[in-house]
């Protein structure tokens, strides 16, 4: 049997644990393999300096049984590009699931996928996904038919191990939630905008709103 | 001013959110900057396939604000690393914190760091802190003087919230927090060993026990 294909989709300015904590969850799913595609294969750089290698060019790509899709502010330049939107709508075609993090499911929206779906993404973007068509849910995740949409950067890993519970059934969830230790406890409560005080967000956005910041 | 180096030692056979977790908060510290080191620079393989990219010899660094050491099954065969373990040392003489995430905590054990410490570390492996002279803590992160280990792989997130708090101040950890949107709620509750069903904890520990699994 052909091993079913995780397919993240890799590119600058994206932020790193987008991606990361769904591919140290996902990565378990037994008779699986994981492939890093994006635009041009080699290094890719990520917010703040880390870089990943992607092994493919996104054209050598052609199916996934996962497309997981990250965000970061990298996405912004690729809304428009129409080679990627078009490579992400053919492998959403046959997948089992697509997925985005953050911001990526800005990349589902202009593709034209969340038309019509409940979907998420960063609670500070979360007024974009209207214009594509899709109906915001403030939620750790939404599930609407193959379409999962997480909400910012760490709500990533959550998305995953729901998705495992999916493709594969909950123990096997819960046994990878064991093995990464994900028993959460923040020093603060301090993870959503409804938590925090006025002022923690007016400094927040303050912080955030040059041009391509995300 | 020279600006604070957070140093990440990356090695094959990593567990690449041990390090992605407290990167993606500790970039976030201002005036600092993030370097990567290895034995040998270049590609390093992520248990599962991801391959991050280090820009340094350990030689080529010879000291840190931060000194970051991940964990994963690449741990034991660094153990007997006597480089590796002196230029640990050495970093760790003049840091301001030495921090370990999952079983990292062996090699600053094996490095000599933990003695007389409480120390934590992966759950399935706390019984190891022990022969280093350590005082084995079941804690998500364990702080003792400059030294902070945190439990398994995902805790090193929360560990990084607490680091930046001490190392800038509350406020700019809870913008990290917000901006990550680590307002966590997993699917399952089985993030430790505590909370999952001896069934459960039987069927990890039976998938796990190969050797140089982790």
């Amino acid at each position: 049997m052909e091993k079913m294909k995780t397919v993240f989709f890799l590119f600058d300015d994206m932020t790193a644990l987008d991606a990361v904590g769904p591919f140290e969850v996902l990565r378990g799913i037994p008779d699986s393999e994981v492939i890093f595609a994006s635009l041009i294969p080699g290094e890719i750089n990520c917010k703040g300096g880390l870089k990943l290698i992607s092994q493919y060019a996104i054209k050598e790509i052609s199916e996934a049984g996962l497309l997981i899709i990250p965000g970061g502010s990298g996405v912004h330049p690729l809304l428009e590009n129409a080679r990627l939107l078009e490579w992400i709508n053919t492998l959403h075609c046959s997948s089992l699931f697509t997925v985005s993090v953050c911001t990526g499911s800005l990349l589902l929206g202009a593709a034209g996928i969340l038309k019509g779906l409940k979907a998420t993404t960063h609670w500070n973007h979360l007024h974009k996904l209207e214009a594509f068509g899709a109906e915001p849910v403030k939620s750790r995740y939404v599930i609407d038919g193959k379409v999962i949409t997480a909400a910012g950067v760490s709500a990533g890993i959550d998305m995953s191990l729901k998705l495992v519970s999916l493709i594969k059934n909950e123990t096997f969830a819960k046994l990878i939630q064991l093995g990464i230790e994900y028993d959460p406890d923040p020093p603060f409560d301090t993870g959503s905008p409804d938590k925090v005080s006025p002022q923690l967000l007016e400094l927040f956005l303050k912080a955030n709103s040059a041009p391509g910041k995300k």
